[in-house]
């Protein structure tokens, strides 16, 4: 299955589907001819769900229902195999505006994690050569990213420490996404592979963190910089009760972009 | 210039670029040779700027200085023509993942206001078709797009009113995007037009039009709805002065997603 | 115990107690000599705290350790028995100043819950008069302020409705502070009750509430009315890791205010 | 006029009123008998204010209204001649739960600035010493509170600077506020000053000093260091129109709290 073709029709054999119970739980599975669905309430059958419409409803073995639809990205980013953190929808989105992402864009991703950028990005259209220093992580993205995106997407991964620079042989980059700890790091070698006007994108839990990659960046050729963070808030709407619900996740990371300049900055 | 193809070389002549001044302060034309740019400080040539490697520094005739980039899908949004409000970049990167919008996705998006979620979603791969009452919104959708994402965008808009049905002859819809006032009043359309699994978005800046759409959507074959909001808060980072910026948007409008099933909600 | 009198020599018999573990897991109790604390891991004598400094160092017999000191008002409240929700300290200090509580300030409080908020109120020393229509609240509230701010609390609770009016013996009050569904029904009671330029206050989880004590003001005597909500984020703070911590309390109420005056409103 | 003894009749001579107008402006002034005020639209004779009862509506010569209402301490705070920059009246509320301020409490404040928290510690119940560097601060701060809290208030100011100790003949102290650039420098004399169990309070713009503060109580005889932010985001409710104000303060200070223990910190 693809994200660069959405299925329409009826759920089919070896497609993934979410099943979403009466209390909101939400399962990710793989339908296979044949299989069945343990939950707590009774036995599905996966030849049960083969063959409905998107949005049916069906049913185990003792009456419980389910809703089953296709997962979206975001339902797939919050439940796939993982190796590191995962970076949450709401950080992804602000991700794909701030650092430009488009069709024929060319990122090096340093610290791919699962993938769950690196599928955002490619279905964007972009073109994304991972830098991973863990053999495990760089295994979780690209399966990842082969079953979600598709084999085909142009998708590479190396085994490379970002820290000890970028290969001269991958030409010049339009953007740069780091998710590492120490970004300040790759800066000297990321004023080599941007090209001038490249954006610098980085994505850090503290704020120490964030305060010495912009210092660096002042000495540096980056500019415009920019830090934020997203707040997201759910609400809870019934009838008679509209209000924000009672718990939210009040961090995740801070988004830091800047832009490559051909001058030296002036406080260098 | 388009979107799909990002532009890597200096900048050229007709190209799209944004200034930005010492004080951050910043400006988007269109570079015409033999053209001048105004300043409080001096006047800039297009030719000055012509030719040169973006994220270089250009000077006004006494010496103001400028740093010359290409502009990103967010620096188009919030600088170019508008009719309506437009959506904030920050919600636009919630929408692309909260309707999860990809290559081939057919959206039909309702109230195109200027345009802006419209060249969002063409980037991201998306197929759209408008529908805009006004008329001179939907010719300002109609420019921004044919300038910031080309002609050849798969991007249709209609003058028709979503309220009084849509077309049959358009076939299904992956998605429903709705930024108009009543969105309740698009339910008993959207059953017909959005295809089993399919998802609406609608875009709300009162919470009394989140309740009254949750309220009917929960009479509709519409299900797994969430309202959330974004609250995008900037820092201040200097060495010695790391801190939240002192005035922040507080609201910008409430995200309502859900997905249409084939079962008639409980609640109905 | 009084809060009026804070205590300052050596934890003495009798006294309230709050211990804090090395998880920062937090314990209130009445020192009793002779008695003992129960632990996971070991006994406490009580007889081991009464006598040692405020912010001593206190062992259990296996070696397990807290440390001892006198609770605040807002450990106290959110510790304390209760009968309702109790209003979070955060919201409290919002009401101090929003309702301007001060020396000898009149209150009428409908919806007393456990008293917290009456807590507050008489220990900034306001008079307040309760009115609670469940009997189990209001002992509750009552047994709260004797044993947190004294016998000797200016503090009546009445098991009485305030929907169905106020007590005209009471006499004029300063501020009317409402913690129950329907503040609405209150308004016109409240115009008779509060002396003119009076303040009421009402704290409420949904904001349909909201929307219809304010639509129901603008037909009344109260102007000058404001929402607002208070959001309290809790920061991570170790040498190398400074960021905000990962969940937070999203929502608790809104907090109104408005003032009474002689003139009609024009919208009446 | 004094905050002590809540003022309840008609206007008075002498005494402070806040004006609003139609716009919802707010002026402060001091009723003068025989004066006039000065506005936009037409004059307002002090002796059309004095006498009328609180909540009433006065008008100018040429018919401009304004609602008299005697202000708050949080109205008082915002308007009243500033030396340095005021604490919000939403964490001025937080302030007064966080450290535990109530009757008889003893408090050390270095940093008065123009005396908003020292008036609102006063109003509380507590005994205030201040010190303060800035003559003029020192100053205005007095004035601030003489004429608001009233002559007879248990204030002191001295011109002193806290970095370089404590006067020992204070005696013990129950609480420590600082809202001043560098408070882990006041950390040595605060383990002096302030008693066994005390608490102390700092006000804190940039997250950087709040870092700084934390690494050094981690090696002081201070404890249960919390550290928070407060976010205050005010609704726009109109019959048909709830949502939140389209911006809001975005940040103002950090709070941090700890409390004096008597052993020495593990990590010292």
């Amino acid at each position: 299955m693809s994200l660069f073709e959405p299925r329409r029709g009826p759920l089919t054999d070896g497609e993934r589907v979410m099943l979403v119970d009466a209390k909101q739980r939400r399962y990710l599975l793989t339908l296979v001819a044949g299989q069945v669905f343990h939950t707590h309430a009774g036995i599905l059958a996966h030849d049960d769900v083969i063959g409905v419409a998107e949005g049916s409803e069906v049913a185990t073995s003792t009456g419980r229902r389910f809703l089953a639809v296709r997962p979206t990205l975001a339902d797939v980013v919050v439940k796939m195999p993982r190796g590191a953190q995962v970076i949450y929808p709401k950080d992804i989105g602000a991700i794909l505006l701030a650092a430009d992402i488009g069709p024929h864009v060319r990122v090096l991703e340093a610290g791919v994690g699962s993938g769950a950028l690196s599928m955002a990005m490619l279905r964007s259209g972009a073109t994304v050569v991972g830098y991973e220093t863990r053999a495990d992580f760089a295994r979780i993205a690209r399966a990842n990213v082969a079953e979600w995106v598709g084999e085909e997407a142009p998708y590479r991964v190396h085994e490379r420490d970002v820290y000890e620079g970028i290969d001269e042989d991958e030409g010049y980059f339009d953007r740069l996404a780091l998710d590492l700890p120490e970004p300040w790091r790759v800066l000297v070698h990321a004023e080599r592979a941007l090209r001038p006007g490249g954006i610098l994108f980085a994505y850090l839990p503290t704020i120490n963190q964030v305060s010495r990659l912009r210092a660096e960046m002042s000495r540096s050729r980056f500019e415009l910089a920019e830090t934020s963070e997203l707040l997201r808030r759910t609400w809870h709407v019934e009838e008679r009760s509209v209000r924000p619900d009672h718990r939210m996740v009040a961090h995740t990371g801070f988004l830091t972009t800047a832009r490559l300049t051909t001058r030296i900055s002036p406080a260098r």
